[in-house]
């Protein structure tokens, strides 16, 4: 089969023929991809900067947003049929250890992630993944239309959801960065809750559309951004969604939180320096945020097929794959790369 | 093997030579039983009582309440090995369902339950479970001392632990039935809580018992209980915890509840008459309780190697099973039954 | 000044002149009235039903749910000033006891209930009630169009607000009664949820609006509602929101409900009887619901404010009150009857 | 009376004499002091510390630790009267504000601090308060035994209270710093939860004395106890609770935080320095805590009462409060100094 895998780092990735993947496990399911979302960790990795972290054997393949077909199952596996219409869930959980008993399947601490740890990805025909990472869709839907929540939409779905006891009405939430992931937190704020939506941003443009899905207010980040929030909230958000957590939007988010606010890191790149004293006094807290759980996705897709929340996508063929990898790093896809048959 | 097998409702059961059970999915473990408790919902199956609910084919194997050690492991079990000491959940589940994935085991909708579905249980020298059942203990652990919090503590702990956010200081909370159940959730309630701890029993030994593991005030059910609970708590009590819901017990729980309370159904057989403008005026809740999940038996385990709970048990034989079931049936078993090798 | 005063049960009440009502404690507040509401309460208070429970002294004013402007203020009070629009929350509470310092202020030992307790109402030009009332609004707002929300508006927000970490996407409400309450409970759920609303209901019409403002499904209790529920949700709903609760529909609800399911209790009238059983085998609740606090109205207010919750209203002149209240027994009210100045 | 007042930084206070404070508003309440803690916050007021925050025009009276017995009440005052035994919180809020009316009474938007803003505080024969700062106590209570609790005491509870959810049996929870604060800390742990407890701090006696009173572990600060948190944790502790947060202990309070982890700031003077990847990947949390609530003190007053919550106290008449700041100041209290009439 076709796979698009990374040969080494600070170099383009090759479209290789290789052997379709095998079922290893009596839980492991063959995926045929239906659509493969090109993200920004993608680009990271060809720059080397995940392998300290992930060492993964190369080559490897790619892409870690993925929705198909399911192609093939093993022994033990009962939620999902050769043919039914999937989308999967980014890191295979193993549903024994003691964080997965919980619910908190990103914690297990037997999990993979396939395209980022030492385990093949799905920019290619085929992928291996397990029953765990499978949340069977209607037949009707499209993978290449859905591919993206799988990651980039259980990020953002996973860290609104943690904030909805938040944010009942008369609060205020601030969503900094209105890309791919913000532009996916407005709707799901808009859909779940009755909090007043701040949105803000650089670009014009993203503010524009951000309105047009539900944000209340937009502000332009031209410098004034922190005093802006603070005018329109008088002292502080209740909650603050960072995006982008790098390149001083940081201290800017924890600045716009207001008393006993909550400052949501989804972002990162940057360093927060926060006196101890400004925690105390304010009784304000910072949030970590990962990748959404498994149920995170099966409820956004419930979202998604209800339209409350969508995503503007724009498909490449397989091989074509460095062309969307370089349109990304160029700033020209607008929405989301995904890669198709 | 020797299994104790009911043939025929309303007759003793039988100490059968079969077959040990065998590996049937790639998930399964076979454990060699070393403690099974013999619990009160054994006379009720042998009395016809689950016949249709569960309708097993007979003869089969009762038991529900076991601990052990692994004997064999399907392909597919990577949490326990041959020979780790284990206590076993009642109720394997399949880890795929939506209650599953959001840690409420006890909903799976793919579940079954040795000694009760039909499926065989665990008085026998050996069981068929699967690899989401066994919790792993520390290899010094005697699996007779522990059996019983396989199914009656884990019950007990489940209702306590979903209270407690109701139970600061201040709070009370009355224990209906001081029997097995209801002193495990009293030593729960003293390890777990800053509650004040009324027990309420018709026996006056029980409450004697209750006191020295917690209790802060004893109430003898001498028909002057509800009034004398409405006297200790000026007007009723935060959370009641009813162990016994039966025979008017279910009304003098509802009638203990205070304002804003909430009252914890755990035993069962009673019927609850209650106008709605009672739930309204008093904004009380009712809230059912079932058996606890995998992570309660997890956390029961570590309050019990802590010393935290206890719980008097007399052994039986495997052989004496019937005197066993005959003992309880009596009134003879002080704590609890389990049956060993 | 005129005033609609109750003289004696099972007759029409008069409109009488009286003195205006006086500042007595240093937190009280005279509201000028802009709109009072007609409930259906105001027609119990008339047969009597709540004479043994309130006990007020004849004749007396009725009224509880007002809005206007303030008039003059106690010495203490500090929150607002004359000349300020106000809704009132029915119940002033003390602010001292322990429900209150919860924010559980409708739990409050010391608060009384203007139009129902033995204290005057607003069905009449000023209202005595108290600082902790109060709820400022934009002066722009006309009392009359938010009158009603004070207690019909804040019950049903009430059950949806505490409901609602209950109802993530994927999860399935059910909306019994889509009269004046359950009609502000459907935009409440749409509003601030992704859960599917089912709506049932005798009245096509009713089903009708409640598809324009949220309901997803409409069922017509025609005798199989129970059934049609069970059918549409795969076996019954996570949370049934019940505002009838009497002539059977108390025992309907229940059955709606599904496993691990809340059945909310916000009408009354009927009696509910349950096995304990099927409370515990289904690990399933019963939740009763009272009128909302005063941080439920203000947050209410920030819904209504916002467009995201409307409320049709027919007016009439306080002169006319005995009309307004033959209407509404009548039948012949569409929404809310409110009385003004 | 005589009074503890600040006449210029930098320098002792003054025992002086001066007019008793008298009733200004219907809610004040005149309590006679029974004992008054002296707080490392008072040694910071003397040094200026607050001046530019709280700006209090001097000389004024510091102490914001307080209980005694109501000498005179306002006119609105209805939840204590005189002679009654009160402890007081430290910071009178005004029961209308919205986070009043969430019980969030530290968030009050028009609250003040005696002893610490520009009012007099405690350190004197009486002191102004208001309805809303006293918790009424057993008769029988000597006010000089639990004076500390009204803020040293409900600062630590806060915080744990906040965290108990967090801290189920198989939990382990780290408290940085033994000396008042997290010794009270551990306490309540110890009371209200199943977490392992254990407990960091460069003084071997603090270490000592925290293992009679409920540590499990205890760590000695001596440059390696981060990795000997992390070893006994296998990866970090679920809460961290720091009581010192300055010079590097806040560094050392995230770096033992674990995966999903909590860091409680409740010391102050020191600055964290984060990078946003170790809040995402690991999903942390970092949680500010400021004094508790009304409702904290009136819970922890509960456990104090039951005995199990205790605190060491040295007296010292109010005429030698010089003296028992300088032993504050040079290590010699052990526990709390507090100033008798």
């Amino acid at each position: 089969m076709k796979a698009v895998r990374v040969h080494e780092y600070h170099a383009d990735p090759v479209i290789d023929d290789v052997p379709e993947p095998e079922i290893r496990g009596p839980l492991d399911v063959i995926v045929k991809i239906g659509g493969a979302g090109v993200c920004r960790t993608d680009l990271h990795i060809l720059e080397g900067q995940w392998a300290d972290l992930q060492n993964p054997d190369l080559p490897y393949v790619i892409g870690h947003e993925n929705a198909g077909w399911v192609h093939r199952v093993g022994e033990g596996v009962t939620n999902v049929a050769v043919g039914d219409t999937v989308i999967l869930h980014p890191q295979p959980s193993c549903g024994l250890c003691t964080p997965c008993r919980a619910g908190r399947d990103m914690q297990c601490v037997n999990a993979f992630f396939p395209g980022l740890s030492n385990d093949d990805g799905g920019m290619a025909e085929y992928l291996r993944t397990t029953a765990r990472a499978c949340v069977k869709l209607d037949p009707s839907t499209n993978p290449a239309d859905v591919a993206a929540l799988a990651d980039a939409g259980i990020t953002a779905y996973h860290a609104v959801r943690k904030a909805l006891p938040l944010l009942h009405p008369g609060t205020t939430a601030v969503v900094q960065g209105a890309g791919g992931l913000g532009h996916i937190g407005v709707q799901c704020l808009a859909a779940l809750s009755g909090t007043r939506i701040i949105v803000v941003d650089r670009n014009p443009d993203a503010l524009e559309l951000a309105r047009q899905i539900g944000a209340d207010e937009a502000v332009v980040a031209d410098g004034n951004q922190v005093q802006a929030v603070q005018d329109l909230t008088g002292g502080g958000a209740d909650v603050v969604f960072d995006f982008v957590a790098e390149q001083g939007a940081e201290m800017d988010g924890w600045h716009m939180t207001g008393p006993a606010g909550s400052y949501y890191v989804i972002g990162y790149g940057g360093e927060l320096r926060i006196p101890t004293l400004d925690l105390v006094a304010g009784e304000k807290n910072v949030v970590g945020n990962i990748v959404g759980t498994y149920t995170d996705l099966a409820e956004l897709m419930v979202l998604a097929q209800a339209g409350k929340v969508t995503l503007h996508t724009q498909q490449y063929p397989l091989d074509r794959a460095v062309d969307a990898l370089r349109d990304l790093d160029a700033g020209k896809v607008r929405g989301r790369a995904i890669l198709v048959p």
